[in-house]
């Protein structure tokens, strides 16, 4: 039996471009000779589909496109949608053939942790789905149901040979090989072949990776997708073991390679869906901002990045001159636009305000919400979607200024912590035959360059310190305590924390940007502003 | 038996003071000899704890809180708290009492809808919680339990007399009157006694109404805690009927008047609890400003809230003067800062950019953004918490400016539209002597004033016709079709429908407001900014 993994790119409720993707993946399957094609989950609908679903004309809309569906599948196919039974909604998988729905499936297990809230939509599945197609037995699965052991072993205990799964599976640093090798034990435990379709493409702050893979019952990998782009995965297999020709297989990433990859995806779709095509970004002469505009560049093309540099009093030389070299790298273009003018208008309007209070943070603010406005006004007028440049590091201590340098509809560096937004500038640099990112802007210490002299150390830990708190604090919960016990200072901890708690407020009115690391800040973070617990 | 409600405001996290205000409670239930004491759902983590269910540390710091306040009960008492059984957390109650914990029970029914996320953290408990005490048989309950008919018939068929439920119920408009009335059905059904303790306090976009009550079994409520403040509900009950005297009644509010004492204690709870005493808003003249202020000086006391006037080249003459008006009534200080100058500065900045394209938003936003700055560097400066003035009406089709008017930390008319505005403007001129909001503000056009002789209607159907369609589609989710069908104009449907879709990602970025309708937006509301369904 040949089989098609068809790794589209959904929209979430976009059902009828879905179903042209759909109808559109299914002719490329037929002109293969595929006997079998599976869709990620949710393909009519896109994922997630959030409280879409409480929408009755939506779960109508998705129906009517799955009867479309059905009725141009000769060969059977597997597609997700979302089923309705009295009150009930159901995280579904329809297998189509012969131009109809042959058969339903509900998702047995519903991921309500982290990103997940499917059991504030749907209801859970009671029965394993089975079918029988010429002699071999097929269990059909959805996403979460095949990370759990117990269905995998009673579906072949029920004598299923092939478990197909359809997924929409969100991408984290490392998640692809933990995924595959989730998927290799399970094939291997229970003896069974599995054949196991991926989503691919962003939405919001999730990015999905695509590398759907078929395993042999032994725990081979026989084909992967590509990672990251919209593949057909094509495997000939029969229950009893490999026969004919295999798929490709897709090469395995680096780390650098799949993290830069995952967010030059999840930025692309989320400026394209959006309907935008520009974007436009400050470029002050530091690594995040040049980081950002070279994935950008990448994404969307050089010629739809648009790089501002606005100097002040307290910017270094460099802050232009290595902006000017990096655009020239990137091929983008750059304007400079001053920002002392307003700063000194608004500085003189605040003056009986102020009432000769000493400066401090707010005149900071006030030279960075200037920027932002400039930016924002490019955006409105030129309909380039802003990008803010903020790293989850600054993002955690609240080392950043709302309505300033958090400006934007996208952050691309939200979920990337400091230290590795140096390793992915150094890698993007080994890409291209000359490097993109000028060396100075790799070499300088960091600084927000808003009063004289200022580098980000004077205010926070190094970086290397800061950013091993911060995966302690926020993306494994763990106490001030338990950081202390590991051997770094209390007074340093204890501030880390005390601002990481304080920037809630901050975090609640910044871009979205992808989630590329275990726990990122967003819907897979849901803590309270107003919270007197002190860690 | 006299019972005690006690009512309690707790602040999420802050444990420690969680447990000062339940010993404090206790005493004072002590001196009116009650001999029994209830307190409001999860009294020690406060509701709702979120994330911070993930913390170990935060478990374990609630668990001893429990044991220190069990140590402080001589009396039988529920206190609401988090346990802990391998590796589930229950949503539980401890009956405590003689200096101990005497009885756990773990709340059955889970709320996994609306603002409300408990399977993301709970396990179900699977067993009634019985008590016998004196001859009486009781059984407690928790919040969404007792909204949940079989399980109130259950315990009665098993003997209780009495139903205890600790709660933690969000208002909403109306929401007094649909539980009281949900609760007086459900003793009336069972012949049972109910007594529900509410807690009271806001937290973020929520805020608790209290008005807890003690219900007796033919339906007649015996006594009510007072509405939005914290209070002792103290009465004197035997199941087979009521004896001696019983507690207060509290008088039942007027639509007006609730949703203005929700907003009120939102408010304050949100700037106290964070710890800021000062707020500050920009005064334009109209009614939001009008009205968020009015709020403000009654939930902060007047010398606590500054009040800015930042008029443009397009102000109406009035919206300095009636500003002033309105200060002077409520005993607000204000003061005029102008934006013009850091307006034109950024205009020459930005006229190269703009390279003669006509006047539009831009230009528009340009003049919100000066006045969110210069509010926002008094806000930075002087330590006081920015209030956005904007209503749900503009926020839900985004006719507001992004880093303009929607700055701020909090946005107290969030969740009402500008119909209801209304409404609750003129009540509050009620309630006073003479009128604090000036009659010319409430007679004027809505305007953004933000180009010359601009009103609201230029851009948006009148708001009566605005706020209907909206809470169809918002609050319903109505289709397109159906509010067409209710006799709503097709094309101003598409249009609002459109513009509401399109707003979503100003939303995210928007400041938090309390809930005051059956469907805000925030946790309550999850709707994807990439959206390709159209309505």
């Amino acid at each position: 039996m040949r089989v098609a993994l068809a790794q589209i790119n959904t929209t979430v409720g976009d059902i009828d471009g879905n179903v042209r993707k759909i109808l559109a993946a299914l002719s490329e399957a037929q002109a293969v000779d595929a006997g079998y094609t599976l869709f990620p989950e949710l393909t009519i609908t896109g994922y997630p589909p959030e409280d879409l679903l409480h929408k009755d004309h939506f779960i109508e809309a998705n129906l009517d496109a799955l009867e479309l569906v059905a009725s141009a599948c000769s060969m059977p196919t597997l597609v997700g949608y979302v089923d309705r039974v009295g009150d009930s909604l159901f995280n579904s998988l329809a297998l189509c053939g012969n131009g109809m729905v042959l058969q339903r499936y509900y998702k047995r297990r519903l991921p309500n942790y982290g990103v997940f809230d499917e059991e504030r939509y749907f209801a859970a599945g009671a029965a394993p789905g089975l079918t029988e197609l010429g002699g071999t037995m097929m269990a059909n699965t959805i996403c979460e149901d095949i990370w759990v052991p117990e269905l995998a072993a009673e579906v072949v205990e029920m004598g299923a040979q092939i478990i197909f799964n359809i997924s929409a599976s969100p991408f984290h640093a490392g998640k692809g090989a933990e995924r595959e090798e989730m998927l290799c034990e399970r094939a291997r435990a229970n003896g069974v072949w599995l054949a196991y379709c991926n989503l691919v493409g962003g939405q919001d702050e999730l990015v999905f990776d695509g590398r759907s893979v078929v395993i042999s019952p032994d725990g081979e990998v026989i084909a992967r997708g590509k990672a990251f782009v919209e593949d057909l995965v094509v495997v000939d297999f029969a229950p009893e073991g490999r026969l004919g020709a295999s798929g490709d297989l897709a090469p395995v990433m680096t780390a650098e390679q799949e993290v830069y990859s995952a967010i030059e995806l999840g930025l692309r779709d989320y400026v394209v869906k959006n309907g935008f095509s520009d974007v436009v970004l400050g470029l002050s002469g530091g690594i995040d901002s040049a980081l950002t505009a070279a994935i950008a560049a990448d994404a969307l093309g050089a010629k739809h990045v648009h790089g501002v540099m606005m100097p002040s009093r307290y910017s270094s030389p460099g802050s232009i001159s290595d902006s000017v070299e990096l655009a020239a790298a990137l091929g983008i273009e750059t304007r400079e636009l001053a920002i002392e003018p307003a700063y000194q208008a608004l500085l003189d309007t605040l003056e009986p305000a102020f009432d000769g209070m000493p400066a401090d943070v707010a005149e900071e603010n006030l030279q960075a919400r200037v920027r932002g406005t400039l930016l924002m006004a490019l955006s409105n007028k030129c309909g380039w979607l802003t990008l803010a440049t903020g790293n989850k590091s600054e993002l955690s201590v609240g080392y950043s200024t709302l309505y300033g340098d958090m400006v934007g509809g996208f952050a691309p560096l939200k979920d990337v912590f400091k230290t590795r937004v140096y390793q992915l500038a150094r890698w993007r640099n080994t890409q291209d035959a000359a490097p993109v990112i000028p060396q100075a802007i790799l070499d300088k210490a960091p600084s927000a360059e808003l009063r004289p002299n200022q580098v980000d150390q004077d205010s926070l830990p190094p970086y290397p310190v800061l950013d091993a708190i911060l995966t302690h604090y926020v993306e494994k919960d763990d106490s001030g305590d338990d950081i202390v016990a590991m051997g770094f200072p209390a007074a340093i901890v204890d501030r880390v924390i005390r601002l990481t708690d304080t920037a809630e407020y901050k975090r609640r009115q910044g871009p979205l940007g992808v989630k590329i690391t275990a726990k990122a800040f967003g819907r897979d973070r849901r803590m309270p502003v107003t919270n007197g617990f002190g860690g």
